[in-house]
């Protein structure tokens, strides 16, 4: 396959891969022509199958089963850790597991890996909390409250970082980890819950827009392509010396509202009302890209977003008029 | 038993009970007149059997194991959770196994639970890592950075108590977690590596304390016996009305290198050198103590350093002197 010998060809395990964002990572995985064998693990508690449809490659594989269980006497040359809800909603109604998925699903995968193979993983903006800083860079130390509504996300993808960081610095694991901004796009679930596939849902349903508090809270939309581009970039380059984190993320700050009222524009008629705040609603969130701009020359979120929301309104508009998809 | 029904006494398990402050809390526990048995769980990796052999009392059990395996049938009205070493150099030295018996140690004993049990869990004031405030209270966020060396501990800490307050906000879980500032006291191994127990070892063998950068670092010391009171204050309250963590220690921050000084006062001849600063090491440490005071009142950690060196060092002075209990 292109001049690439059997041995040479990579087995790699995506959790999570038929996950929102882990499904457009197994797109481009695919384009890989050193991939031999791409198997995603996902319990589909967030993810589902209907992700990974469209995909007729033999190459592909998937198992159903949780990352912090799954066993199989193959071992991988990378893996990448995505196994996790992201939206409050979903992590919040059960906080153990998402903390079984983070943590135990990074110890069992682990054990999964070659000897020299890889391990990738997707942390988060949360690490940050709610950041006395903007933009935030890697070094920021976050401020998060361990013991709040949104611990269990925020202090599993900590924890995580802490194990797979201490495993680089006793035992030379080859590690990627990226902290990754609000990212949206087609894919996303329709009862996701976070911001703009709300605002496009209700749009497309009833009309009406819920904001929560003022919607003067700022967060950095990323594209979903875009954000995907740049863990490509990370996640398969072989030499690479940055062993930190690395943000990845638009920073462009557009509040919630300004959000709200774009997807409004879309749709004539439609109208924003304002609910309660969120308890411990981060006030702000941005990225600081120097690193990454340095790390991935070339690479940007050059989708800006009033575009990226018209590309995901019309999928969730397909998605609408196709019961069968829209209830999958 | 007093009076006690049978039904009425209660079965208590305290995993990492035979280490340095478990097994001062055992020998209060078996003070309890409700107390129908308590289970030991303990690895040994930090503790020692030698720290529960005083102790004859039929209504004890040591089994040792891991906190994050141990199975048994029987079910539990109190657990507490100290599992976990608690000195820099040891739990750098296998930070993988940290993680694992604070939060895995968690998940595993939740199970042993009866329902309607209380949880009670041994934080520490390192989540509030290397802190931009002094003194530190409760509801401090902290300045832990999640990807460096002394991460396994502090981040562990921090998702355990996330597990439980979350657990707490999901199914009513009756939770104490205390955070615990420096202790010291007798019974700390003598391979320990922390300050006292460290200057103390040096100043009775080579007679030469080592203390790392200047010795400016400063911490609150609490003396073991004070601290395991106002430990045993708040877990065994039935009524409580506090749902949040604790913070536990004494708040008269003293220097490292007055520390090592008053220990280079009880052996004469001894002498301080000064080596490298540790990576991380916070540059100070207080606990603010106004939410203790409140919850536990009439607790105070009263013992002064001096007069709790002056007993440690006696305690060290009797291991050193008997090569068996040294070498155990």
């Amino acid at each position: 396959m292109h001049g690439i010998s059997r041995k040479d060809r990579r087995a790699v395990l995506v959790a999570g891969g038929s996950g929102f964002i882990g499904s457009h990572l197994a797109d481009r995985l695919l384009q890989r022509t050193d991939l031999d064998c791409l198997v995603v693990v996902d319990n589909l508690w967030t993810g589902s199958p209907q992700n990974l449809a469209h995909l007729n490659d033999p190459r592909l594989s998937l198992e159903i089963g949780d990352a912090e269980v799954f066993t199989t006497s193959q071992r991988f040359d990378e893996i990448i850790h995505l196994a996790s809800p992201a939206s409050p909603c979903w992590y919040m109604s059960d906080p153990a597991r998402t903390i079984r998925a983070n943590v135990g699903g990074a110890f069992n995968l682990l054990g999964l890996l070659k000897p020299g193979g890889r391990f990738c993983f997707s942390s988060t903006s949360e690490v940050y909390g709610d950041p006395q800083i903007s933009p935030q860079p890697e070094s920021y130390r976050g401020s998060v409250d361990c013991t709040g509504p949104r611990s269990s996300y925020d202090e599993s993808k900590r924890c995580t970082e802490a194990l797979l960081f201490e495993t680089q610095r006793t035992q030379g694991l080859d590690v990627r980890v990226v902290r990754l901004f609000n990212v949206y796009g087609p894919r996303t679930r329709i009862d996701d819950g976070r911001a703009i596939s709300n605002f496009i849902s209700q749009a497309l349903t009833t009309g009406v827009l819920t904001v929560y508090g003022d919607g003067l809270q700022s967060r950095s939309w990323g594209y979903v392509d875009d954000i995907v581009d740049g863990l490509e970039r990370f996640f398969w380059r072989d030499n690479i010396s940055h062993r930190g984190p690395l943000n990845i993320g638009n920073n462009c700050e557009v509040s919630v509202l300004d959000i709200a009222k774009f997807v409004c524009s879309l749709v004539p008629g439609s109208s924003i009302v304002h609910h309660e705040p969120v308890p411990q609603d981060p006030t702000n969130r941005c990225p600081d890209l120097r690193l990454a701009k340095r790390i991935l020359p070339g690479w940007e979120a050059a989708t800006d977003y009033q575009e990226g929301i018209r590309r995901t309104f019309e999928w969730f508009r397909s998605q609408i008029a196709t019961p069968a998809a829209a209830t999958a």
